[in-house]
């Protein structure tokens, strides 16, 4: 397979990448066994002490920016499964729920994955062939839960340097339309504009410019589908090493991939080959303004999934601190 | 009222405090107005930039340490309500979720208050006589939510300088029983005994020991009560200006309070009060276990709720970072 | 107010009645009071022993027809709460639940109300200037629950004689558009047309041929609307003293009547005025059949909603028994 | 093995039948195949229309008895997931759901397998060795719900001849206690003392006094067991072909039997070799006074099962109807 070089093709709906090409660099970037028979952080060990200290140095003004959209309450076609938020009690019974007691209660609940809901996928979300990261067999993720790759791997945050790469800044526009998908020169370049060198560790952040698109066309537009990373991106992620990836879209462009098998080679191959969790539906849109106005793309980042017990992944709001 | 002074009453069960004490201290720890009639951050205001720069500087180490609790799915009589985690779609159909995409997915959901999920209160979880803190009427928060002093006045993450007061260190025992009260002379007698003050904008954690004893009786023995603050610890908390309030109990000690009207003073002074922000349930066992052996009770503190609109508060996994 | 007479009139967008029109009739066909200041059944106390007796006795074939949906749990336009089932363990951990035991267990949860799931409301779902029927206050239906006119009215089922009117039939159409109404000459015309008249203490059934649309146009295309009774038919209703009021749709035309104050008249005469209990969203299209094949339009009806104290309501499947 | 005889063995605590007996029993009372290879009602085929016209003709008073107990709410040792009733909109927000409507609103789910809730056992929802009723395979019960055996068998309702047999009554006592077991010459015996006999497609309902137990015990001691039937009742249940079975407790004893591999025989036997639907957690104490107060212990019955596709059962309210 050649892989697209141009702009041109990277809009193209349909087969984005061919499968010999795909089966080719899932190998290639697989990281199973890297860390051991019986690891399941998988690219988090990437991320030494050394490198969240020296994160740390990077919070000197102590700005915050949270990376969370609002929670998805309202259905809409990007959104089928809108997450539950209702009071157990509110002021009009603030002394009925317990006796002297003036409170007010809620309850949460969310099917977090999908298109709208800021979440880290765990590395038991996608299989390929019947394969996790670190070669564990699908069938360890049980209708109790995941017995192995659960989010509990990360369950002590994910902190580190976070380098976010603004395409549409770079392009030149505001945002890049669904479909459209980045190639891994426009990371390269990005990374020149910006002045910032992508490293062995960094959770790595690309702004598609999504929360622009939505606060002009509305929210949930996303049935028509999402920007994301041309699947020729990968062998670039594998290279320099990156520890997570995030996004405002879901890595992936959407409509998927249409090569058998491959309908979302990013997802496919961060988790299951290289075991780099994923970051998807974060709002980048602050993260940007705050990066351009100090021409600084890289901050300590924090992200700290509830510690939920073989989930295969969590509802978060990530937070950038300059 | 005399306040008690000594240890020997602290375990009293029955009335912690007088109501003419509680009233007068009410009245006398309200920052109603202090940062503007519309204000919903309440102590967050303490936290400035500067300080959290400051903070960040003390993760030089780049060691994490998670302060959340698993997420509590077994029912017990310290968890009427557990939380609900639930595959959505596992291994053994991963590819009849959509045509061609090998999948896991789930559900999870919480009524996070009570004494069982880590979580953080929001300002309008409690009211005093029908009040919120900054004196909004109890009615503003509704059966479709809080319009006001809302989770999200803390969407954008509490950041800042952390100390752990370790009171079970501080007396030589491994964990305090239920009922148990510190009271304001520990508080101090454990900054000495730290070599540390408790500081303007700090998120202060009092440690209890309770996840060694539950450790040691089994889970959710919380129905016999929790250690707490002793309701005289108000004007302390007050004084230092602190941002921030967690424990690995609610603060307020259980059984509660025996006086009309007020059966959790920390509660009630704290976040109506003052508008400062309670962190319940957290796991300070491995924090405490990191501060003593670094000698070291400071440390940059990260909290991330869920930005969930009208929300009483939110589920996290607060991060302590050396 | 001149109601409106003619077919052609049915289908107006707009005002359907006007306000002088519909406070009149809510006023003269109020039951507040009939059966006592206490009571919570309205309508319900039409149906004797008696009737419910002779309403068995139309059970003579033992042939049953469900009148309900399957409970909806894919979203879309016209269901945007979509029911949740969800597996707690299945199959491939049916020897995980418990020692020894080999299980599958699920968890069902849903937003009932709205136009997707089949439902029975209870007397407390509709105010009309802040009342309920009877008088109630609409106060009383706290955050924590309704504390009159729930569900628990009915926490004996509803069970008599059943009467189908097939408006689809009368007009010689296969199904009513949306937003399209039925006067109150229809109804005496189908009473007419199918040798059946509606007497004190019926449960009403009226056919809109909503299931034969959504099978042709395919799922939850009820954004469109739905067919329903026209404003004016509430005081033939109140004539006849049904018990209850089903319909495949929810018996109010949507979109919404525009005057002022009356988006939904026939819920808030129902519910508020009269007491009469409503079922929405029935499937009526098996019924229908089962009518038409025996040309007979009553039969014994059962409902049965789930005992939910403080409820609004509760899904259904209701029974026509031949 | 030799079956029990006398009630001085029925309490006995530990292994109420061996290995070799059940696993026979198993075997003899088998339907599978008996209505084709694709069938999945099981025993609700053995009521026909002229059964179901029989029973209505029961219905002679018009009075109704409902089966169910309130939707259980609260957690306790025999309810550790306690059903969700939450408000969505309340009577303090009537008017803030959609403009110029006054609604309340509500969302309830629950988890109803267990000891607390009112349901019906769908036949998926036990296997014996990895076989279902009809041998389908547990492996067809998936993640995403059950592809064969769901309630969906029994989606047009139960409705036929019900048949209490009051075991309480028979043996003169208020309630059986936890663990104690019936005999089949005791439901003889009760059919004599009742003057009835549980024909071929009968709903059976075997009352042993729990909810009397419960009401002078306080909620939810289900934790220290159930009473329920022997196993050496299932020859007899099979022999009278059944179509349903239904109780106050779950129809097995608890605590569990200890045979290894057999720890709720009626379960096993009834719903996996005879097909037979289970009842459980009925309410039968009003049931039981009104058919005391007529001496007529037989009745219609309707049970409506929601429509849950791929579900494992539903939680009902059955009515018992004179």
């Amino acid at each position: 397979m050649t892989a697209p070089r141009a702009r041109a093709d990277s809009t193209r709906v349909g087969e984005r990448a061919s499968r010999e090409y795909l089966e080719r660099v899932f190998e290639e970037t697989k990281n199973w066994g890297r860390w051991g028979p019986d690891d399941e952080r998988g690219a988090l060990n990437w991320i030494t002490p050394e490198r969240r200290a020296a994160a740390a140095a990077l919070a000197r003004e102590g700005h915050v920016v949270s990376c969370a959209l609002e929670l998805a309450t309202l259905a809409g076609p990007g959104n089928p499964n809108p997450a539950q938020h209702m009071m157990i009690a509110a002021g009009d019974a603030r002394d009925m729920v317990a006796p002297g007691l003036e409170t007010s209660l809620d309850y949460v609940g969310v099917a977090f994955h999908g298109m709208a809901v800021s979440h880290i996928d765990a590395l038991c979300h996608v299989f390929v062939e019947g394969r996790m990261y670190n070669g564990f067999d699908a069938s360890l993720v049980k209708s109790i839960g995941a017995l192995r790759n659960s989010i509990m791997s990360a369950r002590d945050g994910i902190v580190g340097r976070g380098v976010l790469l603004d395409i549409p800044r770079l392009r030149g526009v505001r945002w890049l339309e669904p479909g459209d998908c980045v190639v891994p020169d426009e990371l390269v370049a990005a990374e020149h504009a910006q002045g910032i060198e992508v490293r062995e560790g960094d959770i790595l952040l690309v702004g598609t410019g999504r929360d622009a698109r939505r606060a002009h066309h509305g929210p949930w537009d996303a049935d028509t589908g999402l920007a994301g990373l041309h699947p020729t991106c990968v062998p670039w992620l594998h290279g320099r090493r990156i520890a997570a990836l995030g996004s405002d879209g879901v890595s992936d462009p959407l409509p998927a991939n249409e090569t058998p098998g491959w309908p979302i080679p990013i997802h496919q191959c961060c988790l299951v080959a290289m075991g780099v969790h994923l970051l998807d539906n974060l709002e980048l849109g602050r993260l940007a303004s705050a990066c351009a106005s100090r021409r600084r793309w890289e901050f300590l980042f924090t992200l700290a999934p509830l510690r939920i017990e073989r989930g295969t992944g969590s509802p978060v709001n990530p937070l950038a601190i300059f």
